[in-house]
């Protein structure tokens, strides 16, 4: 048998495990020119949760009743296809499902010698890739500089953070526990951390990490910390907004104070990105993370969930941060 | 005897008539290298107010009990300096006096004869090379694209929309008055206008005006119409950020809906635009304005009060929206 997860609910707020089914169904055959996968790893992230509201965006919205998809690394169990061969490891956006066959459209190989099947998810895939490509459009990063992330023990932010040193940057992580933050210190080199959970004052405790203010702001999470970043920001400085966890699971407009006077004073830059808007700089990009991780100048911090059955919960848990880097759930 | 116009108090709120405070002193002499120059026009900007708080800014605040200085044409009267003579016309950021001195640093002669003198401190001058500048860096707007301006009749706005049409967009207007919208449809060739202070539902007004959606938003005024224009924003649009009238007087901190998720969601760009820091596009900018004023393509409006004694009144109006197009003191 196949297990399958559905869409059942579209959450009200924060998602719970009931807006999930899980389904069987008979074991799929590859047909002519298809292949069959069996997913070995599948990455839960929190845009996912955007896609679970019946609004357009981006990306379509998931249909009610039909499997969820993310990113999946799979194996190659069946194939009818001359491009692929029994045993090879794929990744692309696939549906949660233990078994499904494809035509091999939108998947490319990945090959297990040279990194982790995970890091394929993870610094090597769309994460790795965000961080990237957004500091190249939009950071804009010069030696010297003050880099702020928030979410930055996360998959993206710690990728964020090491490219910031990998720039010359003095580079600041905001996260939500002192084992995070312990984490990008020593993992990761950040120069400092703040903890927002403990810190009153988020606006003074960046001016205090940041003494030269702070000239890019990487923002994953949105609300009061961008606020607080925002009171801190330099003449020219970018904000680069890849993320606003802390709204994504609110149902009342959330309010906050107007930017608008900031940006004109300051002459900021803030905007809005998706890498999938910028597919043909994967290759080269793609190229330049992995160097850096064999020369040891990157490296990666993932939290493994095992078990089909587990992957609504791991996605669940990304809101109560739980996972240290990223969150993958291997099958 | 010299008049001289200084400011008195820091405006709490809207600024008032006894913020200022007219002195009077001896009539300067042209020392060595120098040349006294006699006021002709005066600019009046919204960006002053900002400049009257104790407040770290893009330019220095105004001193208390020392002249206001905005961008004035003066004409010389005497000089001791080879590179001006008598009866030249200049343009600079100058002090709200009647006769000053200077050594000419920082001035720019300007032709009476290619242009009328107010001009240069209009459609030639900051206000005109603010949106055409602005449009180029951020507003990149491509033909048959929508965009929408904010504070449309203005000195900035008007221009704005003349060259939204100029590069072949669809241009709609907001303003306060029918009055206005009528001179931004027939003067200015706008498509559509919406009359802010009659209108309810500002976001199904500009959806209305804007069938295909808002790909840039010059913004002039910030607050609830920012908001609306959000509302509208098409994926990948621009938002420049030229101005935020509608907040340079408050006293408690502006809240308003945050953009955060918009701005991930359908990756925005919004960026704050000071024309000082495009100096080096000055040149190429005002050729092209200047052409296309003489091939007709590009008008303005502009209100000129007479009278030294009416500058205060007349940066006052701005915020009542008194003026239609270029705000201008003639002595």
């Amino acid at each position: 048998m196949n297990r399958i997860i559905h869409l059942k609910n579209r959450p009200e707020g924060t998602p719970q495990l009931d807006d999930f089914e899980f389904i069987e169904e008979e074991k799929p055959v590859a047909g002519d020119g298809e292949i069959l996968l069996k997913s070995k790893f599948v990455s839960v992230d929190p845009y996912l949760r955007g896609r679970m509201r019946d609004q357009k965006s981006y990306v379509e919205p998931f249909r009610l009743n039909e499997p969820v998809e993310s990113g999946i690394i799979a194996e190659i169990v069946e194939s009818n296809n001359d491009n692929f061969k029994k045993g090879d490891f794929v990744n692309g956006m696939l549906q949660w499902k233990e078994f499904q066959t494809s035509t091999g459209k939108g998947l490319n190989k990945v090959d297990p010698e040279k990194a982790s099947l995970s890091a394929y998810l993870g610094v090597l895939g769309l994460t790795g890739l965000t961080a990237y490509i957004s500091l190249e459009h939009i950071g804009n990063l010069k030696n010297g500089e003050t880099l702020l992330v928030s979410g930055a023990s996360g998959a993206v932010g710690s990728t964020v953070g090491q490219i910031g040193k990998i720039k010359g940057c003095h580079v600041v992580g905001i996260a939500g526990t002192d084992e995070k933050l312990k984490l990008m210190k020593d993992t990761f080199g950040f120069d400092k951390g703040i903890n927002y959970k403990t810190t009153d004052d988020m606006k003074k405790a960046i001016a205090e990490a940041c003494p030269e203010g702070v000239d890019v702001y990487f923002d994953n999470v949105g609300g009061e910390i961008l606020d607080a970043a925002m009171q801190n920001i330099n003449e020219n400085g970018r904000v680069i907004n890849c993320g606003a966890i802390s709204l994504y699971n609110k149902t009342e407009v959330p309010m906050g104070p107007r930017y608008e006077g900031i940006m004109v004073k300051k002459t900021v830059l803030m905007q809005g990105f998706l890498v999938r808007q910028h597919a043909k700089e994967f290759g080269p990009a793609t190229k330049q993370l992995a160097e850096w991780l064999n020369e040891g100048k990157l490296t990666y911090e993932e939290t493994i969930v095992e078990g089909f059955e587990n992957i609504p919960q791991a996605f669940l848990d990304l809101f109560n941060g739980k996972n240290k880097g990223k969150m993958v759930v291997k099958i």
